[in-house]
This record gives C-alpha cells, structure tokens and sequence, in this order.
C-alpha cells in the first residue's frame, strides 16, 4: 500500500498548496514536472556532482583487474599499528566520544613529533586540529577561511578535491601549471617539472586569499627544494597571502632529496596551515584521519568549521595512532622507524617501475617522492579514436587498458582544471605502493603487451 | 632563531606589499594592528564559535565528578561489537579506502534492516550514505539540500548544533518551542510537550526549505505519536517542504511508547532524510558513523557533498558496524536482540532517574525514548546570584552543582535559541546511560545534598 502511495507523484491537495508557492517558482515548474523544486541541491555544490574516483575506482573493482589506479597501499600496515587498534577495541570508555578538536593523547603525539621537526614549541590544544584524513583537513581549511569571491591559486596538476572545495567555498581557482624544460635523451625527472617565478606572481592580487601547495606531490612526485619554496613564501608575504601546505606525503621522499616545511621559513608560520594524514604516514588509507597545523589565529577557525561539520573523529583509530605514533618517535633515527623503513622499501618500488616502463619504451617521469609514478603513454599510439569522444585521451587510455590489458591506472588530467587537461592529456599515473606480486603482476601484462606490439 | 623571526609581527618589505592590498582593506587596517586581514575566519563561520559541549565537557573532566552530562554511555558496548572491530583490524585490505558513500557490506546490512522497517525497498547505493555520525549527516544535509536564504524550522529545545549548521548554510533558522500543558499533581510526562498546529503551521512559507524534526528527542525523551507526526507531514507536504528526522534514538523507546519513522507516512519518503547513528544504536559513540536515507533525488546532493568534504568513512568501523548489525538482524525478535534489550536495561535506570529526582523533591519530565532525563531545578532554590550574571540560570547551576557537588548535567537552555532561552532555564538535563555505580554515585550526592538543605 505504501509503495503504490509512493508511486503517485502528487500526493492530493497538490494543487491547493502549490499557489502557496511564489509565483516565479510556479513558473519554473514545467506542466508535467515530477519533481518539487524544493528537491534541488543547494547552489554551493551546482556542477560539483562529478568525481572521477568513483567511477575509475568502479572499473578496477573487477577482481581480475591488476589495480595500480587509486593511491593505496596493499602492502601490510606495520604490524604494531594493527595491533593497537585490536587492543584499543576492547577498552569500554576508548569507544566513546573523545574531546572534539582531537583526541588529548593524539594531539599531544602530534605537538611532540612536529615540535622536533618544526623546531618550535607547538600548542597540542590550540595549534593542532585532527580531522577525517587530510581530505577533512583540506575542507575544514577552506571553509574556515575561504569566502566568497576570494581567490585561490592551485598549483597544475592538484589533487583533484582542491578545485571542487574551493568552488564550495564560493571562491575563484586561478591555476598556474608546473611546466618542463626540455630534456632530451636524459632521464626525465619530477623535478624537471617547475613553477615560473614571473608567470606564478601574476597570479597573485588583493583578492588572493590562498595558495595550495602540495610537497610531495601527488600525482607528479615532485619535491620542491629550498628556493622554490622560497618564491612561494616571498610571494604569500608580499601578497598577504594564506598557504595550505599538503604534506600527506612528507616522509615518502627517495635519495638525494629532502622534505622541506614551507611554514618553517621565517615569516610562514604564522599564515600558513600544514596537512597531514594518518593514511599516507602508517599506510592505512582506511583510517580517515588527518591533522591540520599552524598558528592559533588560524587554526581556532578550522575547529569553528570542525565542531559544526562532525564534532569529533573515532576515539578508538585516535588512540591507536597516538601509540604508533609514540613507537615512530621513540626510534626516529634507526632504520626501522617506520618514516625511515617505508621510504626505503618504496624507493626499490619506483625504481623497479621506472625500468618497468622504460623497458616498453615508455617515458616515466622519475618522482623524488610520494608513491605514483607517472608516464607518457602517447608514446603506445594506441587508437582510441572509436571511443567515446568527449573524454581526453588518458581517460580513453585508461579505460582500454582497464578492459583490455586489465590493468588499472589513473589519467592525470582529472587533476588538471578544463582549461589544462589537454597539457596531461598523454600522461597516466600508475602507484607503485604495492607487494611485489601485484607488481608482478603488472610487469607481466605490460612485457606481454609489449611484445604483441613489436 | 626561527622563534626570534616569528615575535616581529610584520616581515620585512610588509610597507611596501600593503600598497598593493586594495585602499578599502587598508583603511580597516588600524595602526597597531598585529594581525593580517587574511587571517580572518570565512563569514560563514561568523560568530559560531561558541560550543557548550566544549565547555562543559572540560568541567566533568575532573575524575572526581561525577558525569551525568554529556550524552554518552558508560556501561560497556555489546561485547561482540569491540570483538568484530579488533579481529578486522588485523585484515589489511579492511585497513585501506572504501566506497566513498558507504562501505558496501554497511550500506548492504542498512538497507536489509530498513527495508524491513520501511516496508519498501531501499537501493542500498543510490539511497543510503554513511556519514560521520549522524552529526556528519546532518552538516551534509544541510549543506546539500540549505541554500542561503532558506528557512529552516527547529524545534525548541533542539540538539544544539542545528542552529549554528543551519547558519553556515547561510540559512534562517524559524524557531517553534513544545509547550506543556498544565500537569498539576499528575507526573510530567514528556508527552505533555506538544507542538501547537495553529503555531506550527504559522511558521511555514514559501521560503520554508526544511524542517527539522527529532523523535525520540534530546533533551526531552519526547517520542512523537502518530498524530502528532501526521500534523507535521501535512505542513510538509501542503508548504512542499524537506523534512530532515533527525532518529537516532530510534531504538530507545520505554513501555507503551513506539517510535514511527515520518518518512513512511503517504508522501513523506520523497522529502524526507532519516538520520541514524551507530554511536547511539551501540553504544559505541566513539566510532561516529551515521548514515541518511532518502530518495536518491536528495541522497544523490548529499553524496555530492560527502566527496568534496572527506569523501569517505573509516573502513575498519565500518566493516565491524556492518558484522554487528547481522548480528542483531538476525534476532530481531528475540529479547536478546540489542535493539531489544538495550531500552529494557535503560528502561530500570530511567525509573530509578525518576525516583531519585523526586524524592529530593524535583520534578523530572519522564521520558519516553532516548536516555536523557531533564528536571526542574528552580525548585531547589539555590542562590546564584554571586555567579557571573550573564548567563543563564541552568548554565550557573550545572556549573556551581559540578564545583560544588562533583556532580555534572548539561543546561537544557543550550538546546534553545537566545529568544527561548528563558522559557527552559530552570531545567537541567541528566543522562542515565551510565552503569549503576556511576547511578550510585549520583544518588549519593544528591540524596545528602537533599539532607544537608533540610
Ligand atoms: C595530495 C593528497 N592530499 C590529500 C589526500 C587525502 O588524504 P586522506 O586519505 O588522509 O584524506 C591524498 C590522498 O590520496 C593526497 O594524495
Ligand atoms: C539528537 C541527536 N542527533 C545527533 C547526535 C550526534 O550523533 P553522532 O554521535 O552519531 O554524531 C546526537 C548525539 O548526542 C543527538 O543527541
């Protein structure tokens, strides 16, 4: 009976209540109109619908797809941080609500670590903000200081949320790329990828609330050095600017480069939030948690947005983290702290990756850190022409070789704005944070591939 | 020297930067201003910094204080709900991202169970979104459904985070209060709070987006009877108004009372979003996962907000919440079924708030559903007026009976807009989830706080 009530669309005494409506709302309403207009989203997420996660994460589901697509990891989590959680489970009182800005023995994990790498005292109650991953992070930080017909510089290619939080928020992207120099015959590297000093101040004016830097970078690997950082931090002075820093991957950088905090150099603390994620840190993407530091003047507004957003993040993944965290601290300069170990492993990953590719006559672009890998595969000249049209190339790309290598990937131009997809179009990024018999795997469908080409 | 670098509060070469900050920026600028102008908060955030729980949580904090306050248990979660959380957090494939709208054997188990409670079919991937908590379900309603310029109607006293949610979105928030009737002699009976239809009605326009509506309901236990539901279901669809039934108490229901779900009156499903939580279903608030269900035509906006929020809940609680609900689905006709027992065992400590108030000779307010219990406190007679006096009268009270009395509540007037705070400032509310030593504890306070008045 319920359902056949549901089947009817207007329930009776539509007609009466509708000239309750305003007028100019009846007049949007199309005589044979199914929906109330009150069904309608809210103008802050108008167009914001799209997600490419969702569907590239769908195609890579099939369990005979090799998945180097979505950033995580399916090597073990250390064992030790699993157990916590086991153990922390079975505390009645560490299943309930903790303090809401961050639970008193992460926070205070947190203020200890980045104490030593900041080189500064850090208040754990009032300098620190734990949030739903560094996802969480980046919202709370927009929505805390980004308004309306602001302006926010994102650096292409981004991390694809940037662009849709920052449109949340009302206010404008304006996009800078990072552009190659030519390097012919030479390997290529992420750091080959940089920033025009000039072309970037262009980008600044009085309406410039931020700039979204990510160090190291997701998808490109890039780790900017000390004077890059040192154009950017010029530029967020003169310019009064805010600098959302995304470190998710600050301890994933491989020999010969170092991780650098733009918020240590003088003059950036205190206008700059720095992000990190519990996922990316101990390899547990499925914890959702993050942390968001910098001064209080900035972060008392991020625990405004927290405690009208969620409130509180999961008391019992707070505890377990704080105690991974305690047993990373205690060993930081021995190999087998985890933030020593992890980087290490991977750093035979990427370079097994990068032969991988080259030896299919593919053009990897060599990341100094982070855990993707991106390449040049235009350089297959693989036919896409009867696919879909609408789409850029690496989308097309990517789709066929899902179907038909079954093999996963992500196409870098979901991290462009529509303006510069066609400047990424050609690259795929692969991760490489997988056992070895994934990658394995992988090496045996691309070296088959290969040899059907030739 | 990084520390030295960060006391000058304006870096070197700032005179010649703030020329290029538009004149109408720098004319706010005082002389001895410390402070950019980009560090400001978003005005969306203006003025909702305030947060009661934050303050009074702090207050309980001392061991020694007894806790009736904030809303969370202290008996112990069902032992089979702490088993599942730490045998999967030993699997590393649990440990990673999942779906983004809901990990599929949660979103699988939720609509198993609704449909059974529905009594209609519910499309476990198009009609359901797992969120944090339920208060992550009501930020993402809101914000997905509330555009600025909306009215929403609350419901005086309300779960206090409504009103500020309903201002980010830079919403109206339309306030009605429940009114009792006179009860002289009789006991007070949450069902003596009533909405008025002529008020209610009075509160409905063509702005009118939303209404909230929370049965059972916190503070005051009251479960809406079917008649009272029908008057709100008719404004709804006579105004074509969203309801957002904010259930999360849904199993917490005492003797003679049954708690219906407004979303299966005629008409009612196509605009309504029913919010549970796992935190209250479980005992377990601390995993803060919630869930909305909905006719994909709205779910579909709040799915647009969880990707450009956090874009995903943590896999390991959601995994172990969907292995307790098959648990209990199971054995939803035995009495050991949690959703069973849970409101007997609440039921004995309700009775025994009830008593305990009463001998001392306060007038509790029975409630129905939920596990809160609130009492006129004004008939203690308690002289305050030392106290800052600011504030109102429940606030002075809960703090000075903390102080004084190592016993804590929450302030029924923290549920009310400024304009209704007076109308419930004589009330405290307790919270009886607690096991009966933490009760014990209780009623020794206040039973020789009752003898030394006398
Ligand atoms: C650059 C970057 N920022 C943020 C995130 C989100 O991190 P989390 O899973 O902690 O929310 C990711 C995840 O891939 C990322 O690559
Ligand atoms: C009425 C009501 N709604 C929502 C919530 C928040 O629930 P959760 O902890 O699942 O976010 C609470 C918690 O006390 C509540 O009482």
């Amino acid at each position: 009976m319920f359902l056949a009530q549901r089947s009817l669309c207007f329930p009776s005494g539509r007609a009466k209540f509708l000239k309750t409506i305003s007028s100019s709302k009846i007049l949007g309403f199309s005589a044979s109109a199914k929906m109330s207009l009150k069904f309608t989203n809210a103008k802050r997420i108008e167009g914001l619908d799209g997600n490419m996660w969702i569907e590239f994460t769908k195609l890579a589901a099939d369990p005979s797809v090799v998945n180097l697509g979505q950033g995580f990891p399916d090597i073990s989590p250390p064992t030790y941080v699993k157990e916590e959680l086991s153990k922390i489970s079975a505390i009645d009182s560490l299943n309930q609500y903790t303090r809401g800005f961050g639970h008193p023995s992460l926070v205070k994990a947190l203020s200890y670590l980045y104490e030593k790498l900041y080189q500064k005292q850090i208040d754990s109650n009032k300098e620190i903000l734990v949030t739903v991953g560094a996802y969480g992070s980046l919202f709370n930080t927009i929505q805390a200081l980004i308004d309306e017909g602001d302006e926010v510089i994102l650096i292409v290619p981004f991390y694809d949320c940037y662009e849709p939080m920052v449109r949340m928020a009302g206010a404008t992207p304006v996009f800078i790329p990072l552009r190659s120099k030519p390097v012919d015959g030479k390997r290529w590297s992420s750091s080959d990828w940089t920033l025009d000093p000039q072309e970037l101040e262009s980008k600044f004016n009085s309406k410039t609330k931020a700039i979204i830097l990510n160090t190291p970078h997701n998808p490109l690997g890039k780790v900017y050095n000390k004077e890059e950082l040192q154009v950017i931090a010029d530029l967020c002075i003169k310019y009064d600017t805010l600098c959302i820093s995304d470190e998710v991957y600050e301890w994933l950088v491989y020999s010969g480069n170092k991780h650098l905090k733009i918020a240590t150099f003088p003059g950036m603390w205190e206008r700059t939030i720095t992000i990190g994620s519990a996922g990316k840190t101990f390899s547990v993407t499925g914890w959702k948690l993050g942390w968001s530091i910098g001064p209080n003047h900035l972060i008392k507004h991020l625990q405004t947005v927290q405690q009208n957003t969620i409130y509180t993040c999961a008391t019992p993944l707070q505890e377990a983290l704080a105690q991974a965290f305690w047993i990373d601290i205690k060993r930081m300069d021995d190999p087998e702290c985890y933030f020593n170990s992890l980087p290490k492993e991977l750093e035979v990953k990427r370079d097994r990756m990068v032969h991988l590719l080259e030896s299919v006559g593919l053009k990897p672009i060599v990341p100094d850190g982070g855990y993707f890998i991106i390449a040049d595969v235009s350089l297959l000249d693989l036919d896409l022409s009867d696919m879909k049209n609408n789409e850029p190339y690496d989308y097309k790309f990517v789709k066929w070789m899902t179907k038909h290598k079954k093999l996963s990937a992500i196409p870098v131009s979901a991290f462009c704005n529509s303006e510069t997809k066609s400047q990424f179009e050609k690259f795929v990024r692969f991760c490489f944070i997988k056992k070895d018999s994934t990658l394995d795997a992988a090496e045996e469908i691309i070296k088959a591939w290969s040899v059907q080409k030739s």
